[in-house]
């Protein structure tokens, strides 16, 4: 069945004075690799993962599942996972082009955030589904569509004042999908800390690029 | 050089208001395949492109190129292309099970909106960059990262009472690449109409899944 949509329409004035404010909130995100163990309410980070399952998805397979970690004990485990592939990711594989690329984000392979910010967003996306009859479904373009559901929640937390760091643990895939006991159909995709900013938080000083490097308008 | 960081903080009420706030918003945005050819502002537009371009991306490396097109003769020419590709891709590359599981969607390879939306947002993500000196720079985990701005995209759009539906193109990239002019190092990845919606549109009648469906607490 299909049924008749109407959003909330507002006048043009109105259009442009709401997207220059959301401008302005999202430019304030960065990544944040600094984050403060202070407390924050469950309820909000669930409304961020609903918000996240609002995307749209090839197919509606909703093909996503956010594993929310605050156990400060499978935090300590999923830290010291990491820690011990990026050593051997920095030290081996990446090779010093790579390691270079990274230099101005002064990253490495200690990840304090891991046990001290207190909820771990962990996303995995479902390569496949399972029908009733047991059959594999299709989950077309399942990692595009977690992708982008990863991008709303991005927004979710900039409008709550949270921070996070979009982070993709190389090599950690198949040991933190058995520490947390998930499916084989599931690969995690993006690791995000997630809490207030330390006190102390520094950023690298990046800019972003102007609109007419990024738009062209025909 | 890294800066301090310290984005605004709310109280635990006003969190819980704006995460639920935000939510609401994005739990009413839907694919909607039926656009109004009324003008849109174009500087609502630019806003849209410059939130998207907030994004987080591997290494910042901005691997994105939003090509947007008001022009009309262009997008009868896009949808010669996308509507010849899609017959072929409904009528022999998808098969059965893949026609069979849109069926819901009632969507065919007839994309009226890809002439009627006042503006069509083509997002290429570049595969790779090149440096000054001529050489290529990697751009890593560069579809993620567009997806991630589509993401941030599509709530910009949302914020303003526009519409749109999430597209892929299916072999439609290499055509329309040259059509826009874009250079070797970009591929096709998103095609978004962009308008308000039709006053009769119609959307399926889909639900979305509750929240113990998508996330697991540890
Ligand atoms: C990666 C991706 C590809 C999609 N491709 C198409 C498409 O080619 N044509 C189309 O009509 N809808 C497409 N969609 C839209 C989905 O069908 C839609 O998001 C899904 O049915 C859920 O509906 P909703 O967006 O209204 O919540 C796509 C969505 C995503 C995320
Ligand atoms: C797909 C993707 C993967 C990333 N991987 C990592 C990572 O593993 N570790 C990290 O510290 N930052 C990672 N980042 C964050 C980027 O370095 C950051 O987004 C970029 O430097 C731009 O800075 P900004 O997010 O503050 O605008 C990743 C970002 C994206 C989108």
């Amino acid at each position: 069945a299909h049924v008749p949509y109407s959003p909330p329409r507002y006048p043009e004035e109105t259009m442009q004075q709401r997207s220059k404010d959301f401008y302005t909130l999202m430019n304030q995100r960065r990544s944040v690799r600094f984050i403060s163990p202070e407390p924050v309410p469950r309820r909000v980070i669930d409304d961020v993962i609903l918000t996240a399952g609002t995307a749209p998805s090839g197919a509606h397979t909703e093909p996503w599942t956010f594993v929310v970690v605050s156990d400060q004990e499978t935090k300590s485990q999923i830290r010291n996972i990491v820690e011990e592939e990026e050593e051997m990711n920095y030290r081996q594989r990446m090779g010093d082009k790579w390691v270079n690329d990274l230099a101005k984000f002064r990253t490495n392979w200690i990840k304090e955030y891991l046990d001290v910010a207190p909820y771990l967003i962990l996303i995995f996306k479902q390569t496949y589904g399972i029908l009733p009859n047991g059959k594999k479904k299709t989950h077309y373009y399942n990692e595009i569509s977690v992708s982008i559901s990863c991008g709303i929640l991005l927004a979710a937390l900039q409008n709550v004042g949270l921070v996070t760091v979009t982070s993709t643990p190389l090599n950690c895939g198949p040991q933190l999908r058995l520490l947390l006991k998930r499916p084989a159909n599931e690969k995690l995709l993006l690791l995000l800390p997630v809490g207030y900013p330390a006190t102390d938080a520094t950023v690298p000083d990046l800019k972003r690029k102007s609109l007419n490097e990024i738009m062209v308008h025909i």
